[in-house]
C-alpha cells in the first residue's frame, strides 16, 4: 500500500520539468510477426473497393467541437460529423434548427462520446456528447448522423467527467471539471471551499421527442471530476466517477493539487438519487432540483485512491472498478461487491463535506504496479475479460488480468496516449479484436504540417500477441473514441416525404415567394440541375426582395434519390446551407445589402451542377 | 468536326433526366494484377511507422472553405488547414490575426489549389486559394502551414475559375464563374448583356510582406469563367481559360446555357495586359484598373471550342492547352504555336464583344473522341507527356496520348470523377506515379453516415496499366487538388524567439497586467503545465477584470519544443487560441457577463494538462 507514495511524488517532480518520455520496446515487440494471422500488416488494415469496414469508430474532436467518424481497420476517415461548432460545408449553424440549438456558440470542445445502450450492449441508435468550453450536451441521431438537440447545462463548468449512460440510457451523468459558484456568480476564490460547487447533472433523453433534458443536480463538493463510468448488470443502479483537487486549491494546480496521497472515487447510486428526488429531497436552485449531499443523505459515497486519478472504468461483467492513478504507477481494482457490503455495514473511515468515506482496506482488491509502467490513465477490456491500461509516461499499453494482477503482455505506443478503445469496449461483452490508442503526441510520426501537429490513432491487433498495425493522424483533438459493429448502424438514405411539413415543397408547380408585409417566404425547391423558387416567374431561379426585408427561404430537395445533396448559398450574403435527398431546411435572414447576387447549388449533384445557379437581387431603399 | 453535335445533344437530354450513370470495366482493368510491381496494393499503399508518405496532397475543401492535407500513397488525412472558415480547433477566426483576415465571413467555398511556382516547377513555398462563396483569394505559409493574408476581391462574384499561377508566381489569375453588373450593383437581369460583366482579377502576392494586391482586372463579357491554366515554357507569357453561357442566359442555365454548338477558350498574354496597365490603357472604376477589351484592344482572344467546356490544361512542355468538352464527348488539343501564328496573321473569324475569335481550324491539331467516353472534365499529365482526362459521365479516367489522339488504357473509378491530380502533375515535369480521382459520388462505397455522404478519393496506380488501388473518402468537397514531393515542403517546428515583438512575453517574471481606463492587457505565459498572467499575484493563473472591460489577452507560449502546443480558452465566453512552440498571440473580447469562468488549455500538452486551468472572475456593475 505505502510502495506508490515516494514513486509518485519523484514522477510527479520528474515530469514537472520534463513532462514527456517515450518508452522503447520496438525490439521486443513490433518487429515480431502476430501470431494470429498469416495476414501482413499492409492486408490486415486494407478494405479493397467493394467492401466495407467491420467498425465504426467515432472520436471525439475535441476543441473543434466536432465527431470525427472512421472505420476500423482501415483507420479512414470517412466523415466530420458538427456537433458543437459550426459547419461552413453542411450549413450546420445556418440554417434555423441548427443556428437555434448552437444559440451564440461558434466553438465547443467535444470530450467524450457515448453511443445509446440496451442491456448495456450499444444499441446503435443515438451517440451522446458533452462540450466542456461551454458546458453543454448533444444527441445525435445515427440514422441520420445529425444532432437532435442540444442542452445547455446550467449551474455547471466543463462537463469533462461525462458522456457515459447507464445501461438503458436511462441517464448520463454529467459531473464538471471546474468548480464555481452556483449560477457562475461572481464569488472571491478566497471563498472557494465555502462557495464553490462541482456540481453534477443527472440528463435524460427522450427518444420519441428527440429532446434531452435535466432530471436533476447534484451539488458535490468544489472538486475536479475527471472520468466516470456506469456499472453494468449487478452494478447497474450505480455509477463511479474519480476526482482530483480534493485538496481545494485554487491556483497553480499543477503543484497545488497534487499534494495529498489519496483523491477519491465517487461512488453513486442514482436510483436512490432518483427516489430521493422523487421524495422532494432536495432543494429548488437557479430552476433545478439540486441534491446537497451534506443536507439530503444517501446514494453518494466516496472511495479513497490514488492521488490525481484520471481514468475509472467498470469490468464488462459489472463486477468491478478499476481506477488509474495519473500520478501513481498503479491501477487499483475495487469489488462492487464489497462497496455494496461496505455500505450496508457502514463501514466508514469518516466523512469529507459530508460525504461517507468507504473504508479504502474493506473493498480494494488489489493494486496492481506492471514495472517501469507510469502514467496510467484508462483501460479498456476485451472478450476475455482482460484489461489494456494506456501508460501515458512510458507511451505504451499494458495488457493485464484483472483477476490476478499479472502482467500479460504490453506494446509500446508513439506517444503518450491518454485514452484507449477497445471494439464494443464499454459494453457488457467487448468483440477483443482491435484496440486503439488515442496519442496525444505525434511528434514526427507524419509529414509535418507545421508546428501545431495531428494527433496520432494507433490500431493495435489484440488477437494474439498485441502489435500495432497502423497509424492514423488525425485532427485535434480525440480525447475518447467507442468502436460500434458496423451491422448496429441502421442509417436512412433518403428522407422520406413528409405531407404535413407546411414549409416543404414537392410539387414544382407549386414553387413559390409570398410576401407578408416586410417578410419574404420562399417556398422553394432544388432538384437536379436547377433551383425553382417561383414557379410561375418569367425566371423561376431568381428571388427578388427590397433591401431590408426579412428573407425566409425554405428549400426542399426533391431528388429521392441516394448521395444527391443539394448545398444553397447567395455570395456575398455569409450564408451556405445543405438539403439531403428529401429534406426540408430553411434559412432566415435580413436583405441588409443592396445589389445583384448570383446563389448557386454548393455541393456537387450532377453534370449540369455548374449550371444550378439564379440571382438573388435585392432593390436598393430609395 | 459535325461529329460531335447530334452525340452531345442527345447526351444533354439523357443526364438532364439521370444525370449519374456508371461504368464498368472491373472485369477487363481491376482484376488484373499490376504489371510493374510484385508489390500487393495493400502493400502498395502501407506506409508503416517509422515510414512517411513520400507525397503532400493539398486537397480543396470546398464548401468547408478549409484545405485538407493527405499522405500519398497512404491516403492518410493528415490534417484539415482554416482558410476562409473559423475553425473552433485552432482558433482561427478567433485570434485577432485570423478574425482581421476572416472580417465577418464564417463559411467559404474553396475551389482550387495552387501552389506557388520557380520556374514552372512547385517551389513549396506557399499554397494559394481562392473562395468562390465570398469572392476571395487567400495565401498560405508552407513552413507554418497557416494563412499569412486574405484579399477580398471587389467587382467579382465567384472566383471559381482559379486560382493557378504564372511559372515564376507573377501572378493568379481570378477570372469568375458569375457574371455581375461592375461594384454588384442592383440591376434588373432584362439589362444582362449590356449591364453585367464577368470580371477577371490579376492578383500578385509580396512575398516579403505576405501581401495579397489586385493588380490590374479585365471587364470580360458576361459569361461564365469554368477553369484555366497558365502557360509554360515557350507559352509562358499566356494563360488559357473555359468559358460557358456564352449564350448570356439569365435563367434555366441547365437547358440554356447549352444551346450553342460552341463556346469558348479565353487566350490572353499577361505581359502585355501588364503593358497596356502601364501604359494607361484602363479605365478607374471602383478603385481598381479595369481594361476593357472593347475598348482597350490587345493581348486577348477567343478560341472556338465544344460547347460548354470544363477544364483546360497547358501540357508539361507548355506547347499545347486541351479543353475538355463537359458537355460534348471529346478533348481538343490546341497548338500554342499555331495560335500565335494566327494572332501575328489575325487569322480571325470576326469577333464576340469586341474580342477577335481566332480561327478554330487553324489552331485546333486534333479532336479526341475515345470509343464510349462520356463527359470529359480535367486532364493531368504523366512524366511522358500522356495525358489522363477524367470522364464525369462514364465513371473513369482515359489515358492518351496528345500526339496521336490514340487511348491507350481506361479504368473505371466509384463515381463520377471531377478533377483528377497526378504527381506534380501541374508542374513542367509531372512525376509519373501517382494519379487520384476525386470523384463526386461515393454512394456506397464506404460505410455509411446518414444521406450525405462523403465524396471519394481515389489512389490510382500510373506506373504500369492503370489501378485503382486505394479509395479514400473524404469530407465535402475536394473539387481539385496538387501533390507535391514531400521534401519540396520544409516547415519550422518551433516559432523563433522575436525579442521585437511588444506583444511577446518570454520571461516568466515579467507576465503582467496592464490597466488603462477600461481597457486590460495580459502579457501571459502558456508553457507545461501552467498558466501566469500575473507573476507578482496570489493567484499568477487568474485574470480578474470589471464587466464591461475590454480585454486583451496576448499569450506566448514559451515551450520551444517540437509538439506542444498550448490553447486558452474560457469556459461559457465562447473563445478558443490557439498558442503554437514559440508563438505569441493575442485575442482580444469584452468582459460582458459578470461571474466566475474558468480557464484552461485546450490543447493536451503534458501530463499534467488537467491541472492547466485557472480563473476569469468578472466583478459585476454597480
Amino acid at each position: 500500500m505505502k510502495k506508490w507514495v515516494p514513486i509518485a511524488s519523484g514522477l510527479l517532480a520528474g515530469f514537472v520539468a520534463a513532462t514527456i518520455s517515450f518508452a522503447d520496446f520496438s525490439n521486443s515487440t513490433n518487429n515480431q510477426v502476430a501470431s494470429n494471422s498469416t495476414k501482413s500488416d499492409a492486408e490486415k488494415v486494407y478494405v479493397p473497393f467493394g467492401e466495407k469496414d467491420d467498425y465504426y469508430l467515432f472520436a471525439s474532436g475535441g476543441h473543434s467541437g466536432q465527431m470525427f467518424i472512421y472505420g476500423v481497420p482501415s483507420m479512414r476517415h470517412i466523415r466530420t460529423v458538427p456537433v458543437f461548432s459550426p459547419d461552413s460545408a453542411t450549413g450546420y449553424g445556418f440554417d434555423e434548427h441548427s443556428k437555434k440549438m448552437l444559440g451564440d456558440y461558434t466553438w465547443g470542445d467535444l470530450h467524450h462520446p457515448a453511443f445509446s445502450e440496451t442491456n448495456g450492449d450499444y444499441d446503435g441508435k443515438y451517440m451522446f456528447a458533452t462540450d466542456v468550453g461551454n458546458s453543454r450536451a448533444a444527441a445525435m441521431d445515427l440514422e441520420t448522423f445529425t444532432v437532435k438537440d442540444i442542452i445547455n447545462v446550467p449551474n455547471t463548468s466543463g462537463p469533462h467527467c461525462a458522456a457515459f449512460v447507464t445501461q438503458n440510457t436511462e441517464y448520463m451523468f454529467l459531473p464538471t471539471r471546474f468548480a464555481v459558484p452556483i449560477g457562475s456568480e461572481y464569488k472571491p476564490l478566497d471563498d472557494y471551499s465555502d462557495q464553490y460547487r462541482g456540481v453534477m447533472s443527472a440528463v435524460t433523453f427522450d427518444q420519441n421527442k428527440d429532446k434531452l433534458n435535466i432530471a436533476y443536480q447534484v451539488a458535490l463538493p468544489p472538486w475536479s471530476y475527471d472520468l466516470s463510468d456506469a456499472g453494468k448488470k449487478s452494478s447497474a443502479d450505480w455509477a463511479v466517477m474519480t476526482t482530483y483537487n480534493t485538496e481545494e486549491a485554487t491556483t497553480n494546480l499543477e503543484i497545488n493539487a497534487s499534494q495529498a496521497d489519496r483523491d477519491f472515487i465517487v461512488l453513486f447510486n442514482w436510483k436512490e438519487l432518483e427516489k430521493m428526488v422523487a421524495d422532494g429531497q432536495y432543494d429548488e436552485v437557479t430552476g433545478q432540483k439540486m441534491i446537497f449531499p451534506e443536507k439530503h443523505k444517501g446514494g453518494i459515497y466516496l472511495v479513497p485512491v490514488a492521488k490525481s486519478p484520471h481514468g475509472v472504468d467498470v469490468t464488462p461483467d459489472g463486477k468491478h472498478f478499476i481506477a488509474s492513478g495519473k500520478l501513481a504507477p498503479s491501477m487499483t481494482v475495487f469489488s462492487f461487491e464489497k462497496a455494496f457490503a461496505a455500505i450496508e455495514k457502514q463501514d466508514f473511515a469518516g466523512e469529507r463535506n459530508g460525504i461517507p468515506i468507504i473504508n479504502y482496506d474493506s473493498i480494494m482488491e488489489r493494486e496492481v504496479n506492471p514495472e517501469n509502467a507510469l502514467g496510467p490513465l484508462h483501460t479498456q477490456f476485451d472478450d476475455k475479460g482482460m484489461a489494456y491500461t494506456t501508460m501515458f509516461i512510458s507511451s505504451e499499453i499494458v495488457k493485464w488480468d484483472p483477476k490476478t494482477g499479472e502482467t500479460l503482455d504490453r506494446v509500446p505506443v508513439q506517444y503518450s496516449p491518454g485514452h484507449s478503445v477497445a471494439a464494443e469496449g464499454d459494453t457488457v461483452a467487448p468483440d477483443g479484436k482491435w484496440l486503439i490508442a488515442l496519442n496525444k503526441i505525434a511528434k514526427d510520426s507524419y509529414l509535418s504540417v507545421g508546428p501545431s501537429h495531428p494527433e496520432s490513432m494507433q490500431l493495435i491487433d489484440i488477437s494474439g500477441k498485441m502489435k500495432v498495425i497502423q497509424s492514423s493522424p488525425v485532427n485535434p483533438e480525440p480525447h475518447y473514441a467507442q468502436i460500434i459493429k458496423a451491422d448496429k448502424i441502421k442509417t436512412i438514405e433518403v428522407y422520406p416525404k413528409d405531407e404535413n411539413n407546411k414549409l416543404a415543397t414537392y410539387k414544382q408547380d407549386q414553387a413559390r415567394i409570398e410576401r407578408n408585409g416586410n417578410e419574404v417566404h420562399v417556398y422553394g425547391i432544388a432538384m437536379r440541375s436547377k433551383f425553382i423558387f417561383d414557379a410561375k416567374a418569367k425566371r423561376p431561379d431568381v428571388i427578388e426582395v427590397n433591401q431590408g426585408d426579412k428573407v425566409f427561404i425554405h428549400l426542399t430537395n426533391t431528388d429521392f434519390d441516394e448521395d444527391i445533396t443539394h448545398g444553397f448559398a447567395i455570395n456575398s450574403y455569409n450564408l451556405n446551407i445543405e438539403v439531403q435527398p428529401g429534406q426540408t431546411n430553411t434559412i432566415e435572414f435580413t436583405a441588409d445589402k443592396a445589389g445583384t447576387f448570383p446563389l448557386y447549388c454548393t455541393n456537387f449533384c450532377s453534370a449540369l451542377h455548374q449550371e444550378m445557379t439564379g440571382y438573388f437581387l435585392v432593390k436598393p431603399k430609395k
